[in-house]
C-alpha cells in the first residue's frame, strides 16, 4: 500500500533526523485493477496472460467476446479501418523506443474505438519478454466511446499475428473488472538538510515514490527515490552541509496522472524562483553513465564540470535533455531540469511488470547511482554563485 | 497437442521423401495439469504464479490452506522437522546447477512428506527469472504419502524467505486440479537417408518430441527434432548419400517419464549392434559450440578429429559427456552417445516456462545447429570403417 509506504519513509527520514519531513497532500485519481483474464477461444484455446492498462474501463462481467483484427500499426489500422466494427483491434507494435512505441498503449482504445471496435489490446510496450505482460497508463478522450484496452504479452501478440496471417479466425474473450473510483489524497514526501549560507535556495533531488500495483515497483521507481534519500543521508553522515538547502522530493501518483509533480509545483510556486537545479532518478538505479540537462548553455558547462567529479565510476557523461517527467514541470517555471541517466539495456525488461523486483536490483550499481546523485547535489548547493539560468 | 504434431512432422518427412518414414508406438504417462492457483493469504494478500510439477497430485477442490515453513535446502528441513507437520514446506533453494539444484523438483515432495508436510513448493529452477514459474517432472515413492507440488516464481519464493526470516507467519491457500489418467499411446518418430554401402548400419540422429504443456516447446526440444531433421533434408538437397544410413529419431515422452527413448531402445534392441552412434541435441539451438561424446578413446579420437570441421563456425569442441537423456539407454548398451553442445547462458531462462517460444529461436543459430548436426552425423555415417566402440 502507498500511503502505508510514504508513512514508513517519513518515520525513517526522522530517524534519520533530515529536517522539514512531512507528507504533501496531492488528490490522486483511483484506477483499481481487479480481476482480469483473456481467453483465446479459436482456432484453439489457450488463457493468455495480460495486464489491463491504467485507466481503462472494464468488461461487463460476462465479458466481452468477439473476433480479434490484427494490425501492426496505427496506419495498418487506418488502412483496414472498415474491418474494425465490432471487433477486437489488437495492435502487435514492436518495440522501436518507449517514446514511439508507448503510443499504442496511450491511445490504442481511442484509435481502435473511433473505427468501432469493442475492444482494444497491445502487445506489451518492452523490447523483449519472458511471457511477461506490462501494464501503463492510457488515456480516452471525450469524443470517442470508451473500449476496454489491455495488454497481451509479446509472444501472444506475435502469435495471433502469425495466425491472423494464415487467414483463422480469432475469437478472444476479455473479461475485466477494472474501474476508475474517487479521488483520493495521497501525499509528495519532502524531507531536507538545510543550507549553511542560503538555506532559501533549494537544490531539489527525488524520484516518484507511487509504482503500478504489479510487481514492486524495485527500478520504477523505489531505486530512484532510495538514491536520492539515501545521497542526502550519505552527506549527513559524512559531517558536511552544503551553502544550499538539499530537498528530497518523492512525487506522487507519477505513474497514473502525474498529480504529484504538479501539486509539488503549484504548492511551492512562490520559491521555484529560489530552485537551483531539480534533479530525477526514474530510469532505474542500473550502472550509472552520467545525467542529462535542461538548461543554459551556461549553466550546461557548470554542470559538465561537475560531472567530471564522476569519472573515476564513469558516470561522467553529461548530454541535453533532463526533463524527466516529474521534473519537467519545474523545468517550464524556469528551473534547470537534471535527470539521472543509466545503463538502459534492462530498464523496459521490467519496466511496469510483475518482474520489476527487488532481487533485479544490483547493490553496487545503485550504490553508484547514489553516488552520483549525491555528488550532483551536493556541488550544485555548494557553489560559489546559484547556477545561472 | 503433441499426435497432431507428430501426424504434421510425419506428412512433412513424406514430402522431403526420406525413407522408412513411420511412427512407433509408445504407451505414454498422462498427466493432466487442470487449473491452479496460489495466493498467500497472510501477511498480505498477493495471487502468486506458479505451475504445478508434472506428475503431482491436486489438491482437494476446496484447495489446502496453510502455514508455510521455509527452508533453503535439504538440510536446512532435517533440521527444522519437528516444526513441519501440517505445513506446506517451500524450498528456497538457489540455483547452482540444474543437476543439482532439479533434486527439489524430483524429490521435494517425498521429502517434505516424511515429516508430515501437507504440499511442498520450490522455487522455480532456474538461474534468473522475470517472474517465471518453471514446471517439470517429480516423483513419488511408494513408502511415503503423495503431497501436491507446485514450482512458485523465483522473485515470490524469495520474497517469502524474506518474511519467514522477519518472522511473519505466512499462511497460502494453493488449488491444483492436477491428475494422472489412464496412459494413452504416443509414438516416437522415425525417418531416413538410406545408407549406399552398408544401409544396415545407422547413425541415429534427434531430439525428444515431446514438451511440456506451457510455452511452446521451441528451445526443448522443438529445436533439437528440427536440427536432426532438416540436417538430414540438407544432406538429402545436396545430392550426398553416406555410406551408412541416416536415421532422424524424435523420441516422444522425454520430459515426462522416458518412456520413448526406452521403447526405441527395446523394439530396436536387434539392431543396436549396428548402431554406429546416436546423436542428440536437447540443450535448445543457441550458438552451437560443439558435441560431448561418450564412447572409447579412440573413438574420440575420431570424433574429435571430425569436429575440427566445425572450426569455421567455431563448434569444433569435443568433450567427455555426450549421454543426453534419450542417447544414455542405447549407451547403456554399448551405442556411442554424442550430444550437441550449445552457448548455456539462456537455456535454463526458458526451459519448461511459458517464455520457451520460437520468438526465443535464433536462426542463425539454429542454422549452425543443423550445420553441426549435418557434418557430425554425415561423416560418422560415411566413414571407411565404423566408428570403434
Amino acid at each position: 500500500n502507498l500511503e502505508n509506504a510514504i508513512d514508513w519513509i517519513l518515520k525513517e527520514m526522522e530517524k534519520d533526523n533530515l529536517s522539514n519531513v512531512h507528507g504533501e497532500k496531492v488528490k490522486v485519481p483511483v484506477w483499481i485493477r481487479g480481476k482480469e483474464s483473456a481467453r483465446l477461444i479459436k482456432p484453439f484455446v489457450k488463457d493468455l496472460s495480460i495486464l489491463g492498462l491504467g485507466g481503462s474501463i472494464g468488461t461487463r462481467r460476462t465479458g466481452i467476446r468477439g473476433e480479434v483484427i490484427v494490425v501492426d500499426s496505427f496506419e495498418e489500422l487506418d488502412e483496414r479501418k472498415d474491418e474494425v466494427k465490432g471487433k477486437l483491434v489488437l495492435y502487435n507494435a514492436a518495440f522501436t523506443n518507449y517514446g514511439e512505441t508507448v503510443q499504442y498503449r496511450y491511445k490504442g482504445a481511442q484509435a481502435a474505438a473511433k473505427y468501432g471496435a469493442i475492444a482494444s489490446l497491445i502487445r506489451s510496450v518492452g523490447p523483449w519478454s519472458m511471457n511477461t505482460p506490462h501494464t501503463g497508463v492510457m488515456a480516452y478522450t471525450d469524443t470517442i466511446p470508451e473500449i476496454p484496452h489491455a495488454a497481451l504479452t509479446m509472444e501472444d501478440a506475435m502469435m495471433l499475428r502469425r495466425i491472423h496471417d494464415r487467414g483463422d479466425k480469432i475469437i478472444l474473450e476479455l473479461k475485466m473488472e477494472a474501474k476508475t473510483g474517487a479521488d483520493r489524497y495521497s501525499r509528495n514526501v519532502v524531507a531536507e538538510l538545510p543550507g549553511s549560507e542560503f538555506p532559501e535556495e533549494i537544490v531539489v533531488l527525488g524520484g516518484h515514490i507511487d509504482s503500478w500495483d504489479v510487481g514492486q515497483g524495485a527500478h520504477d521507481d523505489a531505486g530512484g527515490c532510495l538514491a536520492a534519500w539515501h545521497a542526502v543521508k550519505l552527506i549527513k553522515k559524512l559531517g558536511l552541509q552544503p551553502r544550499r538547502t538539499l530537498r528530497v522530493v518523492m512525487w506522487t501518483n507519477e505513474e497514473n496522472g502525474g498529480r504529484g509533480n504538479k501539486a509539488y509545483r503549484d504548492t511551492h510556486m512562490a520559491e521555484l524562483d529560489n530552485h537551483v537545479a531539480a534533479i530525477e532518478s526514474d530510469a532505474g538505479v542500473f550502472k550509472p553513465q552520467g545525467f542529462g540537462f535542461s538548461g543554459s548553455a551556461e549553466a550546461m558547462d557548470i554542470v559538465s564540470e561537475i560531472g567530471q567529479l564522476l569519472n573515476s565510476i564513469d558516470a561522467d557523461e553529461i548530454t541535453e535533455g533532463g526533463r524527466a517527467a516529474d521534473v519537467a514541470p519545474l523545468n517550464d517555471e524556469g528551473v534547470p531540469a537534471i535527470s539521472l541517466k543509466v545503463d538502459g539495456s534492462k530498464y523496459f525488461w521490467y519496466h511496469h511488470t510483475n518482474a520489476d523486483t527487488f532481487d533485479k536490483v544490483d547493490r553496487d550499481e545503485l550504490n553508484r547511482c547514489m553516488a552520483a546523485m549525491a555528488i550532483m547535489a551536493f556541488v550544485l548547493a555548494d557553489l560559489n554563485e546559484p547556477l545561472p539560468r
